[in-house]
């Protein structure tokens, strides 16, 4: 099995099984001997961790912009130090999150320009696309209920953004090379089908 | 004495006398019962000041791409929250640096792409250009000399690197309606060429 250099994000809701899905896939990779990094975002560097402090914690007032614009440069760093260099080596990369979680998050959910937001984003990753992007797609409740433990400052927006994250997810599959997975059914069902997808089985 | 909802920047190197500046403009405001606000960047928000602190103080690696952004993440918060609604207000604004500090420290000096550098911050201010923009002119070696204290992230850069800083600025004078001010002189000489300019006195 040959997987060389493939950039592999994972998009979806909170609590849509994306960590779950992603997990699986490098262990999938583990045990074929398959290369591959594993990057969650936000963060991922130093400098990101720092960011994400920010954006899941900080207690006073972040405008849409705002939090736009600093997830774009926790993925700044993160695409420069870490995923242009690890595909660079033919490393496979398998990203929790990428450009499309702030299109769906700050944009359509937040209210934010779409365009705005991909401009920024354009600038903040050079222009890099993955090679392959499964959205992982659940019913809102399914998700929500999903979230375990304390809810972040992004978790915490109500059942109504979350409603506009995922009808924000659906129209993207439309428009950009998305696989969309359907997340309503057991982890080994939707793995299955996001290594068919590649055709790794 | 007539002044009302201006947006005063004062741009310069570290060292040049733009706080000083800015404070004497400030006080020339409340002597003659102009209403103003100051503002220094980066900071002068909440989030803004979290931002701030990894900008002058973060001891690992931020890329020059990443800390472009950040500066303008603060920035689009103190534009926001800020700026805009004094200036609504008819309030003056007297801001200690603004986009063009970015273009020169990130841009010019630090090598990010001037126009990359102009896109993300006409994003983050929603185009919002001041009404007046001061260069403080001063040689490299006297600003330097003048910086007393710790010096921070930024700060702790070479003399090439604020070599390019003054010649950066310099160069947008050229482009943008600068007004250049000798910062070579005492500071009571340096402040009436300023508030000559306004047409003040």
């Amino acid at each position: 099995m040959d997987l060389k250099g493939k950039f592999i994000v994972i998009e979806g809701a909170d609590g849509a099984g994306k960590t779950t899905q992603a997990n699986m896939l490098c262990n999938f990779f583990e045990v074929n001997a398959i290369d591959y990094l594993y990057t969650r975002e936000p963060g991922g560097t130093d400098v990101g961790n720092e960011i994400r402090n920010i954006l899941l914690n900080f207690k006073g007032n972040i405008n849409p912009i705002t939090e736009t614009i600093l997830y774009s440069a926790a993925r700044a760093q993160l695409i420069q130090d870490v995923i242009k260099p690890k595909l660079d080596q033919g490393i496979n990369v398998v990203a929790d999150r990428y450009v499309f979680s702030s299109i769906v998050y700050q944009g359509i959910a937040l209210g934010v320009e779409e365009k705005v937001v991909a401009d920024i984003n354009k600038i903040a990753t050079e222009s890099l696309m993955p090679d392959y992007t499964f959205y992982i797609d659940l019913n809102v409740e399914s998700s929500l209920a999903r979230i375990t433990g304390k809810k972040d400052r992004i978790e915490q927006r109500g059942i109504d953004y979350f409603k506009k994250v995922r009808e924000g997810y659906i129209s993207l599959t439309k428009k950009y090379p998305i696989i969309t997975i359907d997340g309503n059914r057991n982890k080994e069902e939707v793995f299955k089908d996001i290594v068919e997808h590649m055709g790794l089985i």
